[in-house]
């Protein structure tokens, strides 16, 4: 981990299969043109390596950790103990219990130490959250922001129309005696 | 949205995909002859619109709206905020929380905004809602409601003595020698 | 019941105590001038009870029926399966489950008969919800619902200005060497 | 309904669906030589068949209630409320919230009318529960449920047996030199 | 526990803490003139007294075992898995889970011994339904548990009209310019 | 609201009730030195006015807004979606639901909008993320988060000398005959 | 920590606050004469302190680790991570949840790294297991733990003898013409 | 039961289906070399050889006991009423509860019985804590134990090398005009 490039960006998994949902994260983060790493990185299988990591970060130049994991999920929390920096908790569903034991081991952190939890699974907002928490500082970040916002809003008026029509021809054929 | 006919419900989804939860509202609708508008219309994804929306329907002459969304669904309470118009909310099953997570952000509404809010999924009580509703101004929908409860109560009967008579034959197999 | 004066919405509750909580509900319809009566019916205690009075609300005149219960709440989901007149749920909290019990018993009704509900104790919002609908014919009613919601958005106003101002003086000691 | 012959106990199922969570509860009294009757009777779709049923019940010398539904679960909750015959209610999971609607839409009924309830999809115990009810006045029955349960102590642990065997091959390999 | 005269209903709890929630168990026996007996047994405390009474108790001649516990509330299921006797489970709500695990230690039992299980801390419930249950040979019982519904009815009534005359004095002071 | 200086942290609370919980995240901006304003902002009693404060904020010069609600809470992803401005969410528990609705409503959030929500009631730590978010811009304000770390580790390292030294006193009173 | 006798048990408390809670564990293996240590040791707050001590608590010469924590409870796992010494887990109810977060982050652990996970709030019983692990190797322990144990169940027996004779006194009262 | 030879733990399970989540917990037994027993052993079905065993297990010298049930699950807390020896309990998920039922069952122990509960479905961490357990009378086990967490943490970290890499080449291809 020694002479790489520092990059704002460190998206890290508890274990490599949890990258099945945070390829989503990548590929956001991607799109928006931010430079991110990938560290497997477990709170409990690791720990050593994991507390390295977390204390170094802010020297190394990282701006934001992303952290998912499932279970009794407490890499997001540690790693905020160890780092100022905003750290992005997402809840991963690989228990019986839906990702409710991994939501709430993230999001229910102690006065002192708070992770930006997001919804289980949702690697893709955790890439927009860090975006926005970077944009802050970069105009041109914030303006590919505002662009994917309006181009999904695009996309949906377009699906709104789609479907719009559809059952407009399905209701045309009603005798039209309903209410009014 | 200018020249449309005004109808006397709006169906509202957050996404497209939740057509194929609210495909069913719609054909309720059809089958009472109640004409009806599909939107895709997302709190969170096209805010503006939806605001638009909301503020007009009244005024466009809309009587109900059904709303259905999932995960955080804020679609139904903010319509409910924007309108006087009775707002039916659909709570959708789409995240790894089976639907709690939807049904407690659409009922759970502050004093001041009510959500008539319906079971998970449950996308024809949103259409027969609404048919009630509606019928209190409109007589032929009220007969049409009442016929339908009368079919349903005639195929129930109908299942009941199937399920009723088969199960007498395998007990007629039985010694009859069990209590009384 | 025989003699009484229809009304356009009756507040039914599972048990008198339920009264404490519905009394909000009664405050609300009064301040919107809309007459109700008030009964005790149980489903459990006097199912013949709510029997009758349920299949005879529609040619009684009523419009919109407001149900309170707890626990394995059925009374609304009884009354909305007896009437197609619109069910109004109300969950109370009334046992160790804190209104989850009350909520789903009445929320998840199967398709077919649905039941309008409204959040764990929220009676104003029944008012309100019942109000909503009745003023789909009576433009009185539906003026004095917007009357109440610009009230409402003004009192928020006025305290949004109190909290406001008196950050604001806490904020002013700082040395405002804050970012930015 | 009229010219059938009483038998001791009633499967009452919310709708022919539900057989197939409740064929184990019919299959369970046969094999304990009890006769039953199966009714499809929905609280919410035939409430005034059900009402004649429970009304009538006890008088048509029926024993024990076995009532299954899923959901917003009325209907073990309103026989028990129209009849002091017991009832046993089976919760049945047929929604997004995995059966806790039903269960505590069954079990947490309020001061006055109790369901005994059994677990969720449990038709197997249901029929248990009815034929240890019914056994209290029939010895024979009684020999045939002591005679059950010994037979399913036997195969746990002729089961058991299995295992162990099987085990204790994988463990002979080990070099012993474990613990003590 | 040798030369005690036997008695139809017995009510274990797990520990005399429980007899707070449970006196109205015992109440409702005694105004139902239904003989019965207490015991503290605790499944995890006095796990061989527990053993040998569940054993001993259908040949000492007792009909229906009652049996309340809190948290992991083993001791309704370990009766019944002891005795073919009809075993009563209350759940207890006596740690910070609200009665949520109680509830689901004593109903969830396995295909094979089923427990009848009652709401959250509903003693008079458990009480009433092992009346019920021995009411199957009891003409005499049976007409007093009639006779209590009766009475329960004729008190909900007389509440309701109190009620219904207190609202109709308020409502009475509006305009009465509402719908209709 | 024209005529005001820009500050970098808007705490936006759905009603004035909710600045008891938020009074700590205001005393914890004002510890860090950090500029801030408050409203009350509701989502559904005042959308015109949330509405425009959230469209402007960015151009208003705002960093990072901060955002409580209870219940059906949708005013942070509400504000989420209507700005690129970082939200952070906290759910207020004011309803029978013990904030689990809150949570959910805040922290469940689709596809494209995030809410970097806290724990329940965690006002505090929606401050230190908000200072944490800033101070990735702010050097003196990163200094001033690592110097109250410092201070919270001594604090806890104080009072686990209290702690073990009390326990020490009473440990050694034992006749150390343990296992040894 | 550097110049202090070993001893077999360390009671960790993420915050001196739990201490209300674990008191009780501390004075059972006082009662039990087991030697201990009181460490406020928290995860989020002291997470290098955390780190020295779980890393070097096997060297020290401890047995058995019992960890309290509520919330986000990182505390037990975390210290599971770092040494192979058997860790106890004890969730706190000290948030809105009721201690469900606490549990689910404490017991949830992934493949690798288990937690002995007690009761929320069951300080007594982390003492206990703590014991029962120790008097492996230590049969005075072991003794005492049985003398704990037939205690307990003559203390069960006394109650129960109490409570029968008192409410044996109300049903002789009976006219004892119930069933039998 | 009666000539075997003793070994220091035993894998109990309530049916012998449990045996497809708990073959993990005897592979992993198997590979950390300590010797174990399996047995079917239901808290329900088998109560009386269940009661057998636990009194026998600790005269048996037995030094551990593993019990995995789902439900209702009463095996663990029962066993651990039985005996002192160490009880490890494994919630299964074999129900619509998705092993809810199960923890709260087996986890949520009374005051003076500790069961030490490990995550649901997790045989392998039962297995690794019974290892810990008798690793502090066993210096060869617990360097096992510790050269176990030594290639795990290879493994993590060799993984995360793959990842790293793999992302390192998607991320070259960005036009590096991302912040900083």
């Amino acid at each position: 981990m020694t002479d790489r490039v520092p990059v704002p960006v460190v998206i890290c998994v508890g274990s490599d299969s949890d990258m099945t949902v945070m390829d989503a994260c990548a590929v956001t983060l991607l799109a928006l043109d931010v430079p991110y790493e990938v560290l497997v990185l477990s709170a409990h299988r690791t720990p050593h390596r994991m507390f390295e990591f977390a204390r170094d970060a802010e020297a190394r130049g990282h701006k934001v950790l992303i952290a998912a994991a499932g279970g009794a999920a407490h890499l997001p929390g540690m790693l905020a103990a160890l780092t100022i920096l905003p750290v992005i908790g997402v809840p991963i569903a690989n228990t019986a219990m839906s990702g409710l034991d991994a939501l709430l081991s993230i999001v229910q952190m102690p006065k002192g130490v708070p992770v930006a939890t997001v919804a289980v699974g949702q690697g893709t907002n955790a890439a927009l959250l860090a975006a926005q928490i970077l944009a802050l500082g970069d105009d041109a970040l914030a303006a590919r922001l505002h662009a994917r916002r309006e181009a999904t809003a695009r996309d949906v008026e377009a699906a709104s129309d789609r479907v719009h029509d559809e059952h407009a021809g399905r209701v045309a054929g009603l005798g039209r005696k309903g209410p009014g």
